[in-house]
């Protein structure tokens, strides 16, 4: 299955008084991602979507385990694959490793969502083909 | 069943640039009603659990559903309760609303954790009694 | 002079490896006090301001020395006062204080900025005359 | 002179409701670029530095002029530079830019601290070669 990796050392910005991963800094680099794989696999940048096309993708739901704590500059590969498109959503599931070890694991439901209105709406048909070209590549980075 | 409570309201900092929360910045408001619930609702302040007495308390899991976006000002009211009390975790069910509607709701689990050896550990008496006091009380504000 | 005041306490989500305030947030605590000096003190909402009426109060220019780090649980004191008020554009002196200690001391410029154009442009009469009335205040919580 | 960069791409976590940088998320930016320059520069990892050796260099100033905003997806390039290496301190500038034009730019002095006392100390001979060094380099990225 395609999988989008992308690489993040752990900086001192991330860390806490334990010298560990503050856990809630894990969300941002998961969306920083989940904006990777928009521009470039899905090559859809967010700010082609949010800003010129008014569209937005909220996170209606996430769930993570925490498998073991990052430490000051571990390098960690996060990756990303699509465990579901539906109509006006899609089921991600994510990963963080650093050398072998799981750090985090989960999922997380992307909707699309109409800025203006705020409501959701189906996806359009060129991000709902190119979700389905890129799932169905045979492992970019898998 | 006891409740303890904070209230936030959305800054400047918290939006996107769609104008409402970027749902990363949550759990750093989720990790302040943890602190706050120690410092206020256990009388065990994270500076003297962490710093003076080398414990932490990860968080090994959490899930959310959001269900409705935040604005710049929105009055947030956050919410928590422990669902469970285990011998070295505990699970706390939270919640954030405005005006009565429902912006979050989900639960996370907390480890109690010796700093130095990085092992799991039984809660100590203390926190526990306080814990199991504090679950007794008939609700402050709840 | 007329000093407008908040309190912040330092969290754990505020603190580096050392235990101590990381710098940058800092930053972040002087836009959520300017921001508040707008809401409580010129009666102009930030989200009515940036929101409603498109325009912004970027910060063209700061410095900031630290006299002292700031620890968990510290329960700093800003206080900002407006150096000068020019035509687009006003000064402001800003400081922390944590039981009398110096922690920062400062200023900034704030620009008034159409939005839509990306332009400076002359402060609009009710928030000059909000800005003129404050500083005439004999000091509240000076 | 010798001057070391690092690049950075706006991303949707840095940007405000107006769509451009957040200006206190620069602070975060430059201290990655400070972190950066110690780790690939001066060959003295931040890890290796704060928890190995318990030594800090905390930033006792900084002043930036902010020329233009950033917009989401911009790739700005920063910059830094030795202005003056002190005996217990020193003051670097520093200068961020996208496609030529200047975005921010300023300086920062940081002081070599021991971390148990709190106390300034000098740096130690091999931290002052390495910047000596460093600084005698014809350019590397200049």
């Amino acid at each position: 299955m395609a999988t989008f990796r992308n690489e993040v050392q752990v900086r001192f910005a991330h860390v806490d008084a334990a010298g560990i991963m503050f856990y809630p800094r894990y969300f941002g680099l998961i969306n920083d991602l989940v904006e990777d794989w928009f521009a470039s696999g899905l090559k859809k940048s967010f700010r082609q979507l949010h800003l010129k096309e008014k569209r937005a993708v909220p996170t209606a739901h996430i769930e993570v385990d925490f498998h073991a704590p990052s430490k000051l500059e571990d390098e960690l590969i996060f990756e990303l694959s699509v465990a579901r498109l539906g109509t006006t959503s899609c089921t991600l599931n994510i990963r963080a490793r650093c050398e072998g070890e799981d750090r985090l694991s989960g999922k997380l439901i992307l909707v699309h969502m109409d800025m203006e209105s705020g409501k959701s709406m189906p996806w359009c048909t060129p991000l709902r083909k190119a979700m389905q070209d890129w799932m169905a590549e045979p492992g970019e980075g898998a």
